[in-house]
């Protein structure tokens, strides 16, 4: 009797032709049968996004043995959305968003095209995984990832993921990493988040921003752990419901 | 000394023009002083998004005492953060998303650009609320959630929320409510999510949808609540940690 390889579903938010996408296929191809389905253009910052207003295509652009991958004119999430309505034969073993280039950590999760792919994968009822890097280099160096990317995807496939959690997996810059840390959301805000541009008078404004870490001895956090060279992994609640608050707005009405 | 009234912050995702947003002002107006920063356009879908590729754009489109409207090109969130940015002159006693036309229960939370509105406001740091009418028709009458959507905003504006806290308030079509109920996300899947054009040989394809409740007992779900005529209020987390899974992982690596 015929065993199937691991069937991954692979997405991200920087588009398909993104190096942080060709290394993660790169690192993934020997772990089972991969499909990618990619927005055609970068997408950063669409978090959850959905196309409402137009319709969406994919077309096949690349296929060999064991490698399909299509590019899509939609969000993210529409990718992951089609690749599961038309193009996939049977359910994935696991869904992968990434590699980003840049952090997802923190309040960054929320904005995140690249967790928008995982969270996606989450609802429908499938393990899956977003891996970014903290370099936003169109180049950045991907390399010192590899083991990590390929443990984590391996342990998740054998161990499930339980409903509604998924896992947001940041990479601080090599070349090396002092290890893995299972963190929580590091609290902080964005800071200085316009530029305006002179030549428009004033009201036209680039998004920018800083960040302020508001819990910065918090050593939990994911944004601890980057700073000081670990892999953060943080367990991710599709399950948004604040179940304390329920308690306490219970006399509220 | 002067005592100010309180400064509440607007925004939605179906556009300036849109009458759950009209009907809002026209609700909060005796509450207290309005800022309406509101896409140009609708973004329905747009989710916790913002704008990384282009400049945004805003201008003042309607001023009068207690009340200025400004129309915006960006995302839902680019709102709020540009309202912050470059309009309001204190800080906001609430943020308010919506009234949205179309149900922003269970997990169409991830998708919304509604409470795109309200997860920004929350994690900037003031009580946020999204209010969602269940129904999409542009001329919804939104009469019957008038004095519910004051006394949950007078409610929230007195008590606050708790830090990383907000609310995802959906109201079933009236005339009447037979109260609110404090719920917890209804988990369940979106179904049959595209159609074909057929006129563009099956590769372009709309989104569309039947939402299958997967657990249709639940009384304590928002899903549940709306069904049966109450207004479904939802607190919602804007840490997303799996604390839980945490603990969980801890032996994995």
């Amino acid at each position: 009797m015929e065993t199937k390889r691991p069937l991954i579903l692979i997405s991200n938010d920087d588009g398909v032709t993104a190096k942080g996408l060709k290394e993660l296929i790169r690192f993934l191809r020997p772990m089972g049968d991969l499909v990618v389905m990619a927005p055609d253009t970068p997408r950063s910052g669409f978090a959850c996004s959905i196309t409402c207003h137009k319709p969406v295509r994919y077309e096949l652009v690349h296929e060999e043995e064991g490698l399909h991958v299509y590019q899509c004119s939609g969000t993210p999430t529409d990718c992951v959305k089609l690749a599961f309505y038309s193009v996939l034969d049977r359910d994935p073993d696991v869904v992968v968003g990434g590699i980003n280039h840049g952090d997802n950590s923190s309040v960054n999760v929320h904005y995140s095209g690249t967790m928008g792919v995982v969270i996606e994968g989450c609802l429908r009822g499938f393990p899956s995984i977003g891996f970014s890097l903290c370099d936003h280099d169109l180049d950045a160096d991907f390399r010192p990832m590899e083991r990590y990317v390929q443990r984590i995807t391996q342990k998740v496939i054998k161990e499930g993921l339980p409903p509604l959690t998924c896992l947001n997996v940041n990479f601080p810059q090599g070349p090396e990493y002092k290890g893995i840390r299972i963190c929580q959301q590091a609290r902080g805000l964005w800071l200085k988040e316009w530029t305006k541009r002179p030549q428009d008078n004033g009201h036209a404004f680039d998004i920018a921003g800083e960040f302020l870490d508001t819990d910065p001895q918090e050593e939990h956090n994911d944004h601890w752990a980057l700073r000081n060279g670990y892999v953060a992994i943080t367990p991710t609640n599709c399950d948004v419901t604040d179940y304390r608050m329920i308690e306490t707005m219970k006399n509220w009405f």
